[in-house]
């Protein structure tokens, strides 16, 4: 039997919609793998932490629907049993979907004695995160399997980037109790914007690239502003508004939406720092009887994992 | 007398619409300036190489409407008289009202004896631009007046940031001797696009600046596309699809339009491919019986300067 970890992801970082993500230490979910007998077939045996919601149709399942089109590409003559274990909740931007297809195949394809190499995985993680999201988004997908901080320059083709993260700068997620999904999410956006609104985005995303290079902690703070989705998705989480402006009052250099949400996440420059965010951000929901849960986090390099 | 000279420059670079701009070692513009006695007086004594296209009124030309509000601000005790030699077509791609401006400004600074910085002068520089094309577009201000491959992040604050450039990319600008105003260019650009198009440009220009930063060349190439202006621009350049698939051919790493042309650029590896991308290319003008000019360079990275 094997098992794979595949890590949450911050996906978006505000000026990078759709192409930025970035991996953190915990939570993750966990996917374990092992053979059958009958040629092609994946069976899940088990799901935890689900609370019930997901199918044990393994095509209907982000954790199997990418190994069976992994069986299917590499030709394997056995099958696969799985257990899935979600440690972390399902529609929260934490690109929960995005680690379980993820934790899938690497643990398939470890199984299969490693017939792939996690760049060739992606496409099959995408297979999985279809299921989830009706979209082949690969800005979680990338970061929880390759780790660090990654850019999707192109879906078609696909081409991945794997850029620099400076190790002093810190991450916290802050999930609200409240649930959204990915899908609902995007239909809250416009289909066109203005020109000038896209010419200021490419803007920042650049300047946020020119930033992660020369560790330059203002120009990351300045750039890292959301015009695509932010001014849309803010309304569906609770007091973001307040919750931004106390994370930046409270030493953070950036706050956004977590993907499509409802979690929000910051960035500072020390861990201390990046507790005290999270504890004041939480405070704020708390006042306002919504539970949450914070993850502190430096970047995760290593991404998706087996564990031994 | 001082006389400054500011060069030429190449906007957006395909995946930089309204934020990249580089300059290139020649042509530029040169302002030549000494002081009268009536305090904030500027008069405009000559013009050169314009063929009698520029305004004589301080206000209404692009080189002199900089000096006028940089004499005010520094509360000048003079007056400056202001000789002009335009050394590139108007309406050419190249930035030419850019660079007029820039070298004005550079010229009168020099003159005061230097009260401004170069990064103060922009908005003086910008002054004058927006004599020419109705706006504050600092995508050609900033390269002739600093020198290099500049990115505007944000307009309103100005935030302009210096980008690292690889010395072995050289560039070529060929300008077809046919005109268009920067003006007209912009009218046939759409005011909204779609997300996805959006989407896809942040993802170009964000692994353009990783490119010019790991020195990839190959990235770089597969990043320079321009999704916004292309698409209606390219139409107004006689024979553009022509130009790019020979340009490409023969060696060039990036093909595209010029700020909004009808000049158009190429980057090629070594000097040897830049010569032959500019040959071939103007090879197919001629053929169509359209007069041009190639301008083969190494990117300028000192900017405008008081030439003795």
């Amino acid at each position: 039997m094997v098992t794979a970890f595949a890590p949450a992801t911050v996906a978006n970082l505000n000026c990078g919609f759709d192409v930025l993500g970035l991996a953190i230490d915990a939570p993750g979910d966990e996917v374990s793998v092992w053979f059958n007998e009958t040629k092609g077939q994946v069976r899940i045996q088990q799901i935890e932490g689900d609370g019930g919601k997901l199918s044990y149709d393994p095509q209907k399942n982000t954790a199997t629907a990418g190994i069976v089109t992994l069986l299917r590409h590499v030709n394997a003559k056995k099958g696969v049993d799985v257990i899935i274990r979600k440690n972390m909740p399902l529609g929260s931007g934490l690109g929960s979907s995005a680690a379980s297809a993820v934790a899938g195949v690497v643990a398939a394809n470890h199984l299969l004695g490693n017939p792939l190499t996690k760049r060739e995985l992606v496409a099959f993680a995408l297979d999985g995160e279809e299921v989830a999201s009706g979209a082949r988004h690969a800005d979680n997908v990338a970061p929880s399997l390759l780790g660090g901080l990654t850019l999707i320059r192109s879906y078609d083709p696909l081409d991945i980037i794997e850029l620099p993260f400076a190790r002093n700068l810190n991450i916290v997620v802050v999930h609200p109790q409240v649930e959204i999904l990915t899908k609902e999410a995007r239909l809250i956006l416009p289909q066109q914007i203005p020109l000038a609104v896209a010419i200021n985005q490419t803007g920042n995303i650049a300047a946020f690239i020119a930033a992660l290079y020369e560790r330059d902690t203002a120009l990351l703070s300045r750039s890292m502003t959301d015009l695509f989705a932010e001014p849309y998705r803010a309304k569906a989480i609770p007091y973001f508004a307040e919750l931004k402006q106390t994370a930046l009052a409270n030493g953070a250099v950036a706050f956004g939406i977590s993907g499509s949400g409802p979690s929000v996440f910051a960035i500072a420059p020390t861990q201390p720092a990046t507790a005290k965010v999270a504890n004041e951000v939480c405070k704020i929901l708390q006042l306002h009887q919504i539970n949450c849960t914070a993850y502190i986090s430096k970047l995760n390099t290593r991404g998706a994992e087996i564990l031994t």
